[in-house]
């Protein structure tokens, strides 16, 4: 119980704050039960480590659940960090552009952002029911943002084989099962009052904007961020019951250097402070 | 051409020493084609990384191959090297323990140590064949050092989808064909005269050296690391034609900080060293 008790602390603390409950990274699915072989989602983590950072901006207490050596807020963009130090007058120093900067937010930020890490599909769905449990007596001050690229199958546990699979044994077959969605007990059972976002990632632009509202009409929360695997950092659009919105970076925004995050933070900011007014009494 | 071009231009600024080609982290395998999902094999490449230091400790040059994101020498020990930053006299510093150390050996090696990157299994495959074929030339001086985890398995792709798998549909189905093995053209076409020493990876003990030997036999190469998952920290078999040999750390040895990898490494450049004299007229 770790993890839950660090988070029931840090909420404890930060009751003076909105939170927001971020997850980031992909899920991890065993082929074997000594595992070698896993079926892994594509995720660096780059959607919940910079989005981290615009709510840390905006106020927000984070708890951040993240894949075990996905991207971390501040320090995404310096994942070969240790070749550029060097050695001067006795001490290891840096000077990489931005990174004072970005070591001085994160020294500035720290005290209200908690990490919280996962690797497989089991621990994924495990902590992140605990923590929709603690996060309910936040009421809608509470933001679940779920960003976290969830493999969608799984081999049961009693289909694995105990040993590494063999490969001189031909070809492979593998069933795997659907895995249960979580986000139905969790809007509808956990924590029913605060403000779900989930995100829809797709390959065919076609389905995209019909597979984002089947999922609000399904589970009943409250926004869904649509996007496409090709253009996902120059464009989303945030799918609400009854209304559509997009968010888009122009050429020169990405040139310099900026993240499509801090548009989409700072709209869901607005949306969520909205959210938290109207259901009060 | 940009990888091949680089490894010839090292390899001729090496050639008063020996050069050795370290493949290291899992190879990932897409499912769909414009991909989503894959399968992952796990690797951190702690293997890997840590021998090409040992390697260049010994002089080597080091052609270092390795999934992107995997661990790289040196760099190893510090995934979280950002938070440990600190800013003093308005300059970014670090003072974790061993840090500097690692720091100045990195300076010290770094002209001998060139990295090579691969994610997929196609671009392992199709660099691991470009990059043999340039070690050729180095006759036995060229140690080929194979930690990577090759997946055994990938969907052909004329069976694979075009779209993100949708997950209503039911169970999923995977037929994986089995991977064509590169070591037999690399033994006995690519580089016949280079020292190639390949891993067996396996969850069984019983089958382990079995297997190992059975390799040694099909591709008629010099050396297979035998290792368990769960021990293989702590104790690898060197398995040769005739005979097998045990590397082991004490308890005190790995309390201490100590890496198998320096063992393994020591008794390689041995019998490499033996292996070059042993093939001189």
């Amino acid at each position: 119980m770790a993890a839950e008790e660090a988070v029931r602390t840090f909420l404890q603390n930060k009751l003076d704050k909105k939170v927001v409950f971020i997850t980031s990274g992909g899920t991890r699915v065993p082929l074997e039960k000594n595992a070698v072989r896993f079926i892994d989602n594509f995720s660096m983590g780059t959607r919940g480590a910079a989005s981290a950072e615009f709510f840390l901006s905006h106020g927000y207490a984070v708890v951040f659940f993240h894949r075990e050596e996905s991207l971390q807020p501040f320090a995404r963009n310096y994942s070969h960090l240790f070749y550029s130090l060097q050695i001067k007058d006795d001490q290891v120093v840096c000077d990489l552009p931005h990174l004072k900067e970005d070591v001085a937010n994160y020294h500035k930020y720290k005290d209200n952002l908690l990490f919280v890490t996962f690797t497989t599909l089991q621990q994924y769905l495990h902590l992140l029911e605990n923590i929709s449990h603690l996060l309910e007596s936040r009421g809608t001050e509470a933001m679940l943002y779920l960003a976290a690229a969830v493999s969608d199958f799984y081999v049961q546990h009693e289909k694995m084989p105990t040993h590494k699979i063999q490969s001189n044994e031909g070809n492979l077959n593998l069933t795997l099962s659907i895995v249960p969605k979580k986000l139905d007990s969790i809007v509808n059972e956990i924590c029913p009052k605060a403000f779900v976002v989930s995100f829809k990632l797709e390959t065919d632009e076609s389905i995209l904007i019909d597979k984002a509202r089947g999922a609000l009409v399904k589970y009943g929360h409250q926004l869904v961020i649509a996007n496409l695997l090709e253009t996902r950092k120059a464009k989303v659009v945030l799918v609400e019951r009854d209304s559509t919105e997009l968010v888009q970076m122009s050429q020169d925004e990405l040139d310099s250097g900026k993240y499509i995050e801090e548009k989409i933070v700072a709209r869901l900011v607005e949306i969520h402070d909205n959210f938290i007014k109207m259901n009060r009494k």
